[in-house]
């Protein structure tokens, strides 16, 4: 990669997703067997799956989730009740395949890949995994910035070539996870800059809290943000991380550069897309929200990408689980558009 | 079938899932590599899925779908905007593999099969068809009952035999779905005896209908309720119908009495539950609630169950199209007990 610091980052190119082909998808929709409007929400992505793809159509069987790991200088701080070494054992936990996510990708034949995008350990090698380290954790955005503007890029860069790559390996539908003790932190604080909402409201448990422990994670957050006033998406993510964020942002760029859908898990998860989206508003259009998350600032997030997610079960795991858990709802959106017979066909007997 | 006219029906043996189990089942989730509770409505649908099974294990490999057919009288009356015919046209549609059901099913790995509980035609033979036809349609229960006592019984036995026969055959879940043009119709008079419930509140435009379709739809549903003043579940069903309705529920009995989850689908296949846990209240552990249809009157189903649905995507097309969905969430809830390694041993390095 480049050692050279530029002034700002080239996404990949993205057609927006096609707002001409819309009106035909849905006609095509309202003409299947079916009453009209009868399949709600799942209509409506199967509108949004046929735009992507259009004039090809939608397909869902290879879906890869993509579990991004990164540690957090900011756990310093205290902001997490977990030690900064949950991180590595989680990621050791799913090359075992023991995991949540795991056990829910089992349940819905969805692949899993793990991506060392930044933790702070030297990992064995393992078939499962993806060295994409960029550094050893972020460093403590409540001192100093997380990672220079460089490691930023690569990160971005790294995240949108291993979502192409899995693309060109035939994945249909990509889900993304991610895993880092920390990041619910620096999530609040890109979610204040880019939304943008008070920091107060974009805060919230994580992994879980007590009082002590939310003051500490608050007093660390109100910290790294008086440090800077950055605003623009690249100046915040150098500023505040982490690494598994950028590189899941760059990952939803290069599933849109590609016109494949892409699935957005929880809190976390839609601030990357946020970024994404601040970085090229054209990616907007591939972005699929699995859930709401229990997680306070979740709404929030949604909200500034006007986005209306599928499920609602009050997940806060992260790791993906609940954008695998969307996975047959595109999967069954897909194939609403391309095996269900038309009404006038059933209707003259012409199956 | 017997043609004596028994003065009860006994439904099979069923023993109602082990309130006891609870507490263990939960402290085994509790103990699982995750931060607690954050798996929201999943982790509840595991501790039921437990308890179902318990001292076993839960699984949700083998998913059948079981889609009953049948025709209703009430269709004279002008009760829905489609022609009964519409009935065998669908009937048809799900053994050529071109319907909503039958695309979701294909996204989420589910076998369907379809049973003719009462179509008003004579079906061909195929191979993916369960010939259990109790009648030709019922009567038209705004003029007479809907069936004879005797032939709601044999429906239900049916409906238990077929259930149970699936599960023999190695069925982890069974879930469930309807076709019947007018059957949202007989639903709502069940709902307003079983809930029981005002009678306005438990109709809504099912397929769809405009003022003055509803206009017949609920004076049928009345002329209909003034001629009966039945409220035994048995008395009930054969007043009002329909066929499927009662060989849903006996599927759900035959189910539970071989303790497996049985997954109800939207507003008819609710009103099926309600009248399996009116018959036999044991039954009620063992059903797990799809989703939150848009049909007027499915709120009152549910809360009649003390039932919260996994889903809410606007669905009201039947089939069991909102229970296929639902069962990758079962399979995600029986893996995340199975396959989920502890958090000490993750801490721990023991995998």
């Amino acid at each position: 990669m480049s050692t050279s610091i530029p002034a700002a980052w080239q996404p990949p190119g993205i057609t927006p997703i096609d707002p001409q082909a819309e009106a035909a998808i849905r006609a095509r929709i309202d003409g299947k067997a079916k009453p009209l409007g009868s399949l709600g929400q799942i209509e409506q992505l199967s509108v949004q799956l046929g735009q992507i793809r259009h004039p090809g159509e939608p397909r869902g069987d290879n879906a890869v989730l993509l579990v991004f790991a990164g540690d957090h200088g900011l756990t310093e701080e205290g902001v997490s009740q977990f030690p900064a070494a949950v991180t590595v054992a989680m990621v050791m936990t799913y090359l075992a395949g023991r995991a949540c996510a795991n056990a829910f990708a089992a349940a819905t034949n969805v692949e899993i890949r793990v991506v060392d995008a930044g933790v702070a350990a030297e990992l064995p090698k393992h078939a499962g995994l993806i060295d994409a380290k960029i550094r050893m954790g972020t460093a403590n955005a409540a001192r100093e910035p997380a990672m220079t503007r460089q490691q930023a890029i690569d990160a971005l860069e790294r995240g949108c070539q291993l979502a192409i790559a899995e693309i060109r390996d035939g994945a249909d539908i990509l889900a993304l996870g991610e895993m880092g003790i920390g990041n619910t932190a620096s999530s609040s604080l890109l979610l204040h800059r880019l939304a943008p909402a008070p920091l107060d409201d974009c805060i919230g448990v994580g992994a879980g809290q007590d009082s002590v422990g939310m003051a500490k994670k608050r007093a660390a957050i109100e910290t790294a943000a008086a440090r800077s006033d950055a605003t623009a998406p690249l100046d915040v993510l150098a500023e505040f991380g982490g690494l598994e964020i950028a590189m899941m942002a760059g990952a939803i760029l290069g599933a849109a550069s590609q016109r494949r859908p892409v699935i957005v898990d929880g809190f976390i998860s839609t601030v990357a897309a946020l970024l994404a989206v601040r970085l090229e508003p054209a990616a907007r259009g591939y972005c699929v929200f699995a859930h709401r998350s229990a997680e306070r600032g979740h709404d929030l997030a949604l909200a500034a990408l006007q986005a209306k997610p599928l499920l609602d079960l009050g997940l806060r795991l992260g790791e993906g689980t609940g954008a695998i858990l969307a996975v047959p709802l595109l999967r069954a959106g897909a194939r609403l558009l391309t095996d269900v017979a038309s009404l006038s066909d059933v209707l003259e007997g012409k199956l």
